[in-house]
């Protein structure tokens, strides 16, 4: 028996390896058993036949340069903090602030130390939005260097059958990495990724942007001309915690997984049902839901059948893909991930739709591995540790696990729950050990529409002034920072800071 | 030399009867010379020729009926307040409700009155809702029996070359009847109308709303096909005050005529330059501005050039064209109305927005009559005198001047200013006099969404909570009421009620 009927023959008799039932995803808290890949997971370093070793090397480097930035400024300040009352404090300050920090920090509140004592509160702030805007500064150079590999990948989803991809994950900080990391996709023009609590995406936001989409298409054929008969593909991205699931999982949904699911698929069906309706039939749109176990970064697709329909219970299990392609030569580890989707379910999806999900698990094994190889296969820090507040559209340049809190909003007023959420973490994370919450509010404007820039400011500045009324405690205490910038709507472009003189410093 | 010669040798030689210079529109305030046309309009009832005496007898009866009902509250409540301690109160009350209301009254709070003391303020509020509401329903069965007057309209307009009408008019109560009345154009589903403070309208909404519409052609030739070289017309509406310039003209432009016209010439430029750069060449809008004396209802038209450029002085004063051309015959008139549009400018505009220019100069030409014979020529309440605050979407049923303010707004946070203003003028109208102010918040949802109803009944629910914690004082007071509906997206849909259990009554 070779190595892919052996594997068609398993996964049919018993689907528990890869498709998870119902009865998996509400399993009780208490004596949980092992998760049915965690088991399986490697320890040490694996070797997987399809997983990129030196693209998992390059992406290591890039979250240590990142995560090292925010975490090296609280020992700095504390070394700093220690000489104060040094005669030569802002030399001393200064030079250990760029070896370690990698620039210096504002001299005038260095100066003022001697008088009113090391203002610690501005300085952490302030270095932290620094790193931020490093670090994003790094990813917009390497971004503007290599064009052409969103070339390769835009061919890649045209050839799969899809002109656009608008994927809505949870904001939970924890999947801030998803596109880079989880699922290995480059940031492109043509994928758009906007995060909501509980992966609760907007519908009548997500119709708008359908539209703008297919009118390029009958206006310029931008991406491609609406005759082309391709589709608009929406994703939606759940988590769960196969460490602690009733704890760590999605808290927009109380950490119930079935909850999770169902809500994103019932938001899935809303969307598809709002085109068709509105704009009659044709008007085809393929769905796809996604879990992510945050504790691995191991992915589950839900696997659509032959009328593009989900079921939360018709999944492929990376986790478990992974150890079983384990040890297999690459040919086979590839026959394997795609016997796994034809064996999801009794009908299949179109052939397009079964390259993509083919692709994705199998950038997937990488992320697997790197957790594997990085993390011992799962991560210390499963709960929060995020190290801003990103408000607004955020920033594509800085997608990372959890290296920030994510409230995608548009005023305060309708996004109040989640930043309710954020400021309550970051009581915990940062407010009770005295430091202020350091909160990025990012608008894009498009500067191909007049007024757009000033009314993005201006967006800025009544969220800030919402933000500073509302957590009313926190603004008296000194413990709100918050950092405005605006930027155009093309990737890699400028992050423009808006200086505000009330509130700067 | 016949009468067209004599008109067109007029304006010709001296603008100044149709054309208004930027001198006329900042006149000193002390001393106000009259009005360019004051002075010539008809103190007693006119015969203009092509003023439609019938349907304006129509349009007082409706004003009757809708004002009626509102300024009948009152002096009811205050006679049935007197009877409160008879013995036969509720009977009697509710036979005189229903006499001069046209309704009963709630029966809960006429019973109680004899232990708290009759509670006017319920009373008050909830009979200005059922006045609303009954006089939507009476313009909504009105609708529905007449389709066919709004198809001939749409006829007309793609006649012009304008396949959707796109109207931004200042959200000023005395602009409230500016379809029914001011342009004499009915409700219909491709003319737009959404009011903002000053007429300062969203770029990036309409620029959505655009979107859609030319989607709409693309996908189902919907109202006719793109390849068919009709316009998308938008049209931005200002007022003035020609008795009191300098404290009844625009409150979000300080009274300032020459400021309400260059912001809403210089959004019109934003408008159609967004389009232009997001959607390439080709993506054909037209722009118009209209201003609107909210004293006697009679507009100007800036008259675009030939290539559709508008300029604050190039502009048909209609009261100018009604004074010169009444007495003339019904041909000698029309010729009139489209001389003026002639000479307007060096350089003509199209030969559709001609007619449309026309067609809406005469249509005011009634207008101006109905305020001649009803009004002797001038409203004698040129101030605020609406009856409530209409909040979000708004009413498409109940367009009639000073009838309601209206604050055009998703969220509180975004629509603050106006909001505020219209609670100052409320707090003088109703709250000074012991009654809470009337706020009826609005929205639109569409059925074909999933889901759409559900969101835009939160809508109403976050609004009303944000409203009673923006004006605590009022609120602490009693002096906010609040009333929640929504509606479904087709014209003459039926208005919903939310009932709120905690604040109901």
């Amino acid at each position: 028996m070779n190595t892919r009927n052996a594997y068609a023959l398993r996964s049919r008799q018993n689907r528990a390896p890869f498709g998870l039932g119902n009865r998996a995803l509400s399993r009780p808290e208490a004596g949980v058993p092992p998760h049915p890949a965690c088991a399986t997971l490697p320890e040490k370093v694996c070797r997987h036949a399809l997983a990129d070793r030196n693209e998992n090397a390059r992406l290591k480097a890039r979250e240590e340069a990142v995560k090292g930035r925010f975490d090296a400024i609280v020992p700095l300040l504390k070394a700093i903090s220690a000489l104060q009352h040094s005669a030569d404090f802002v030399e001393r300050a200064q030079s250990l602030a760029r070896q370690q920090l990698g620039y210096a920090l504002p001299e005038e509140i260095l100066e003022n130390a001697w008088s009113n004592g090391l203002d610690v509160k501005s300085l952490h702030s302030r270095s932290v939005f620094a790193a931020l805007l490093l670090s994003a500064e790094e990813y917009s150079a390497e971004y503007r260097s290599k064009n052409e590999s969103w070339q390769d990948l835009h061919s890649f989803f045209l050839d799969c059958g899809f002109h656009s991809v608008d994927i809505s994950p949870c904001a939970d900080g924890r999947l801030k990495g998803l596109l880079p990391y989880i699922l290995r996709l480059p940031a492109t023009p043509f994928i758009r990724r906007k995060a909501y609590a509980g992966a609760m995406f907007d519908v009548e936001t997500d119709v708008r942007h359908w539209m703008a989409v297919e009118l390029g298409r009958y206006r310029e054929g931008v991406p491609n001309f609406a005759e082309d008969g391709t589709r608009y593909l929406k994703i939606a991205v759940y988590h769960f915690s196969s460490s602690s699931p009733r704890h760590e999982g999605c808290a927009a949904h109380g950490s119930d997984d079935s909850a999770a699911i169902d809500a994103a698929l019932q938001r899935l069906l809303e969307f598809r049902q709002a085109i068709e309706n509105s704009f009659c039939c044709g008007a085809g749109t393929d769905i796809l839901l996604i879990g992510v176990d945050t504790d691995t970064d191991a992915i589950r697709i839900h696997v659509p059948d032959e009328e593009g329909s989900l079921s939360a219970s018709r999944c492929i299990d990376n986790a478990a893909l992974y150890a079983a392609s384990l040890g297999l030569g690459e040919n086979d580890a590839r026959l394997a991930v795609h016997q796994a989707i034809l064996d999801a379910g009794e009908s299949r999806p179109h052939e397009g739709m079964r390259r993509l999900i083919a692709n994705l698990l199998i950038n997937n094994l990488s992320q697997i591995e790197y957790v594997a190889e990085y993390y011992g296969g799962r991560y210390h820090d499963i709960g929060h540790a995020e190290r801003y507040i990103s408000v607004g559209d955020g920033f594509d340049e800085v997608q990372m696990r959890n290296v920030a809190y994510y409230a995608h909003l548009h005023t305060l007023e309708e996004g109040m729950s989640d930043m309710d959420i954020g400021i309550k973490i970051f009581r915990h994370l940062m407010a009770r050990r005295g430091l202020p919450v350091p909160i990025a509010i990012h608008f894009r404007y498009d500067a191909r529409v007049p007024g757009s820039r000033a009314r993005a400011v201006m967006r800025t500045r009544r969220i800030e002034e919402a933000i500073r009324s509302r957590y009313a405690d926190l603004e008296a205490a000194g413990l709100l920072a918050c950092h405005l910038t605006v930027q155009d709507l093309p990737a890699g472009s400028m992050i423009e800071e808006i200086i505000d003189e009330d509130h700067a410093g």
